[in-house]
């Protein structure tokens, strides 16, 4: 005989899934939502179908959007020139919350892992040459800053978009820079402050 | 200009309301669904929903259920002349998943906490003397098992529910008793393990 109905163990298990979520903790959420008055939980359920039903990859640069192209690739304000591959939607987040950045944005989807299984085909690889090549129809020159976390795996990512734009750096259309290490090895990008990303980003240097 | 999309930051805004649930972790948790194969935020929105509209409190003992009187309370295996008294439903868990009861449980709804503000009132009590009432219909004798927290507003609270229950005690229609104090002071009862729990249920005395 189960002591919870059904539903209540449904939503603990789903709970459960999240990262960095246990049994317990789902519990006690689950519970939160039996506690508090009639239809918070409905809320959430509507929020999250929401976002399900009308979160796409904007068609550019890949971060999430609820638009055909985001808001940040469609500005006329952003400068065309300047293109920051990041590893995840929360990095753009984390850069734009600072303001210390005015150009495009790139989203690989994640970083090379072999240890998790993410090999080169499982991230936008060919996206970002589709994309640079877009951008290089306007400008002359178009720098592209690699902002992957400076983590080994962040670091090796790194070196494979250096190695699939050496035609292009040889012809001189690109120029890539590498955010500075003003970031601890090993960090998480976006939970870096403010100054540091900004430190970062004005001692980006050449490679 | 914001850069989320209306319905992520929705979800954002809906998982920090959970206890122990931060801006930078809900961010996570909606990150998660983005990122997981579609449809897994559906799954979660449609156990909620479920659970919003299906899941109400046992007429009896106040537990969450799908039924009109819970499996706990009209399983013909339980003892009717016991009755648990707890604070919340996850409490009834705890004791069902140690298996060292067989009595039937009533939900309080939590404890008397004048900082927090909750009063009588907003307690169980009237409910509680009802339920009581009614088992006496069938035994002559019921015993009460104050399962409170041993924290201050667990003990007060038991104090509260002794003096409700004065007079039937008087009349020896009653016997109340208090789990052992094998909880160490201060603890939460849900997770207490499974001996502590079956120490404080058979070493209970009368109050």
């Amino acid at each position: 005989m189960s002591v919870l109905p059904r539903s209540v163990e449904q939503v603990i298990e789903e709970f459960s899934r999240l990262p960095g979520v246990g049994p317990k903790s789902a519990s006690r959420m689950a519970y939160h939502y039996l506690r508090s008055p009639n239809g918070d939980a409905t809320k959430l359920a509507n929020a999250l179908k929401d976002m399900d039903e009308s979160v796409k990859n904007c068609k550019s640069c890949f971060n999430v959007t609820d638009k055909e192209e985001c808001d940040l690739c469609s500005s006329p304000l952003r400068k065309k020139d300047k293109l920051c591959i990041v590893e995840e939607p929360l990095d753009v987040v984390a850069f734009e919350n600072s303001a210390v950045y005015d150009g495009l944005y790139f989203v690989l989807g994640g970083v090379i892992s072999p240890a998790e299984g993410v090999g080169e085909d499982e991230l936008r690889f060919k996206e970002l040459e589709g994309r640079v090549k877009e951008l290089l129809k306007d400008k002359d020159i178009v720098e592209i800053i690699v902002a992957t976390n400076p983590s080994l795996e962040g670091e090796a990512t790194a070196s494979y978009i250096i190695d699939l734009f050496k035609n292009l750096l040889k012809e001189g259309k690109i120029k890539i820079t590498r955010l500075a290490m003003g970031l601890p090895t090993g960090a998480d990008l976006e939970y870096a402050d403010r100054l540091t990303l900004k430190k970062a980003l004005e001692g980006r240097r050449d490679i």
